[in-house]
């Protein structure tokens, strides 16, 4: 059923001796499916025939795209079991998380298919032209957003379908007009041959150019470098760790044409927890805390790492229970062991560096690859003055610092670097006594949240995922939702085009009947 | 009148010993005034005033940065023939220029004060909530673009006004919320001057912040370098040489948190001359383009440098038409002798080239630092052997490349780099023979132009000017028009948070009245 191979287009490739297994952290044991890492060969191989589809597919009109994306979201509900058992067994999650990402990822293919058949996202603007004026005519100008060419993608670990091969960056790039190369994760690499195939299926039943797809497998980094420095690839999509970002936005940066690369990584999330909502409910937070940090293993970009509060009796009894609500829940297992050994060593690091108190650890006996969830605390000036101590633990951990006082609380936040998201845990209009630490809190990340918590990423328009850098390598951009296309996408400007050589979406009869702004005026008129 | 101070917020400084003078090509005299180059201190200083000038600046209404526009539009024109004068004697161009860059760059101001006032171009998109949705809660969720930070913007050599001090990048910027450091061209330093004090009275007479805008003197790269890698710096803008760009962008991505570079740089603008519209109307188009080469002494970005046709009669013709229609326009002075002077060094490279042919070269006596206008031609194979002859010449010259056939000049064609327009020369229908020269075309420029010339780059909402590496560094932004403020925002999520605590832009009731997304659909509705 798994191959192994590559899938340079429509073709099933596996030139290269580097082979690897995935691995199945629940059993702890190798999964079935022997992967052939793709060659460097391979890899330039898909670039050109991905750069020869773009030359039809950037052609196609939003319609016929999202057909594609619709039968992509088609196939992948029809491999059923068979997709949600494997990718179980490459991760180790339950079968209703499983479920679920399945359900965004189709989720996000048909919101894109929406967006197409929409039309409107364009963006097309026109300002009509006035032949007469003095002292020179004024030319017709007509501007909307075209793709920028090929697209590689990099398979999340902790996201095999949402973010991999059929993920956010894959489902926006398609639907912007750009041919996607995934470079798969070694972790899920059978989910996403799986994920392939349907993605395969669906180009040749809705008539896409081959090439408009590949799936690489890749055992180290090499699949990726070569991808990222190949002149046919014209941007990146990338969600994982810092180093892998920023290493992916140097290789891009220093290429003779660079190309933008949008990296969503690491975050700690900041919450600022005000005195008097614990002194009201801190027992509550505590139970709702202990949840979000523990969600999914801790294995979200939006897991709340850094709780920040005034030092007083009612943090001191947070703290206590949210470190006894966190032993209650029961451990579960990590994505990978590796993903697990980074835990330990990385909490082990924390916990070596001075006055940091440990307040909470579970110690029962777990099976391996399972996560010991635990709580840390230490004072504001500790804190500010280790750099150790503010970077992400990815897992089931966090640390609440203790500020001697609100100064002190809204220098921490003024100096964090850039976050996804911060929340603000008020009692009422608590918050409004501090708007200065709201602000330095708004400057830091990308979304702010009241009274919740930061896990749970609702993919709707108004979501913005992404935040000052190292959160994304570009802040201007969001990697969920319908707007991530834009990552994509250049306006360009016909100028005196004749108007039946223009797209549909610059016609003066407006044939597609979107939204255009019209010498500045939006609307659906017809010229 | 000109203290050839830097500007430090509102206080002048110049704590430097390098200076230097600026200089009038006219006359070959250097200009009366001594500047100062900011230090490192200096520069570090504005970087942190700007910083300052944030926290306040980007929490104004847009109502009241419109006014601060409006205010800078209006000092700009009091300083009337001052100006002007010093303009002139800067560069050497006409007072007419003077004064028709001088209107652009107003227009431009109070464009973005529009917009500011009209105020929907924050892109407001709100999602309301489902709190009773199962399994989950759907939170409500509200986006919209805030700005970046301090903006450090080069001016540019050739547009003393609309591209430099009060220019395009810097009325953007200040438009969007961030505070400007200008890093003034050496060449123009007094106009930079005058402007700049004309927009310190501004921000005083309009309540601005000490440090929304700072103007310091430059004479090598020191300056420029230093706020590029300065931490409070958060984005660049630039208008210049692919060099001069390229150094700039390597600067900011090699930074501890790199930062957004937009630079506006190089481009041939390559034109396709088909055959029938020259032997239909090949003398009217010698000299429509003998004209549109030589304008501003050839020193536009826009620019047609490359000329494409098929070798016959009516090349041949267009070419020699050409040739004696340039050579009847009156030469004219460069804006630098450093301009005049890479103008002879890189013709002559290109001269020295294998094949080329020289066709015009203007003989007659001239003034110093008067440019003479230039034809050459090769045939389309030296051409593609030769990248040499693909580089951008900046002065009043251009090459015409003879291709044997159609398939010749469209490999040409796709193989461009990236370039800022691209214009189509056609008889009526006749660019329709050629689908795929066309498709080529636009996937290598931001702008394409039926039957005109790239110079003469409109002012509006769809314009776009900018375009795949080298043209600028992130084709998915424009330097021109009112889109161009996209390059300086960020989007920004606020999840279920109290209305009344929403910027405007946001809240419920759309006190602002403006057009918003709201679930989906734009419209002014009120919650």
């Amino acid at each position: 059923m798994i191959s192994g191979k590559n899938y340079i287009g429509n073709r099933s490739s596996a030139l290269g001796d580097v082979t690897f297994k995935t691995f199945n952290p629940e059993l702890n044991l190798e999964n079935e499916g022997v992967f052939t890492e793709a060659t460097e060969a391979e890899v330039a191989e898909a670039a050109q025939l991905a750069s020869k589809a773009f030359k039809t597919y950037r052609n196609l009109t939003g319609a016929r795209r999202a057909l594609f994306l619709e039968a992509i979201a088609d196939n992948i509900m029809a491999l059923d079991e068979n997709l949600l058992n494997r990718y179980c067994e490459e991760t180790g999650l339950p079968q209703g998380r499983a479920a679920g990402e399945r359900g965004r990822t189709v989720g996000q293919l048909r919101a894109f298919a929406e967006l197409l058949k929409d039309g409107s996202w364009v963006e097309a603007t026109i300002d009509t032209g006035e032949p007469e004026r003095k002292p020179l005519p004024k030319p017709d100008l007509r501007k909307m957003l075209v793709p920028l060419g090929p697209v590689a993608v990099f398979g999340a670990s902790n996201f095999p379908l949402a973010y991999s091969t059929a993920g956010g960056d894959t489902a926006a790039a398609l639907a912007a007009g750009c041919p996607v190369i995934v470079k798969g994760h070694m972790m899920h690499a059978g989910t996403g041959e799986l994920v392939a195939k349907a993605i395969l299926k669906a180009a040749e039943e809705t008539g896409m150019p081959n090439g408009v797809f590949s799936n690489l497998n890749s055992k180290g980094i090499d699949v990726g470098v070569q991808l990222v420095q190949h002149p046919d690839i014209k941007a990146v999509g990338f969600t994982g760790s810092i180093i892998g970002g920023r290493a992916l936005y140097d290789l891009a940066s220093r290429r003779k044409e660079p190309i933008p690369v949008f990296a969503e990584m690491g975050s700690v999330n900041p919450v600022i927890l005000f005195p008097k909502a614990l002194q009201n409910r801190g027992e509550a937070l505590a139970t709702t805390y202990a949840n979000s940090i523990t969600l999914g293993t801790g294995q979200f970009c939006t897991k709340p790492g850094l709780l920040l509060g005034i030092k007083d009796a009612s943090l001191l009894n947070f703290i206590e229970q949210l470190s006894n609500e966190i032993l209650t829940i029961d451990p579960s297992c990590m994505l990978h062991p590796n993903i697990e050994g980074n835990y330990v060593r990385n909490k082990a690091k924390a916990l070596d560096q001075n006055d940091i108190v440990l307040k909470a650890d579970y110690k029962g006996k777990l099976p391996e690859n399972y996560a010991r969830q635990a709580v840390t605390t230490v004072d504001g000036k500790t804190f500010i003055e280790n750099p150790t101590l503010h970077q992400e633990i990815f897992g089931p951990y966090c640390i609440v610092v203790q500020c001697n006082d609100m100064d002190e609380l809204q220098t921490i936040v003024g100096d964090l670097e850039g976050q996804l998201t911060g929340t603000v845990i008020s009692h009422n209009d608590e918050l409004f006594l501090y708007p200065d630490v709201i602000d330095a809190l708004q400057n830091r990340v990308g979304r702010i949240i009241f009274n919740g918590v930061p896990t749970g990423v609702e993919v709707c328009p108004a979501m913005h995922h992404g935040g000052p850098y190292p959160a994304s390598t570009d802040s201007r951009f969001t990697a969920v939702g319908v707007h991530s296309i834009k990552r994509w996408v250049r306006p360009f400007s016909f100028q005196n085009w004749p108007n039946d050589r223009l797209p549909h979406e610059l016609k003066n009869e407006n044939p597609l009947d979107i939204t255009r702004s019209v010498n500045g005026s939006l609307s659906k008129v017809k010229l």
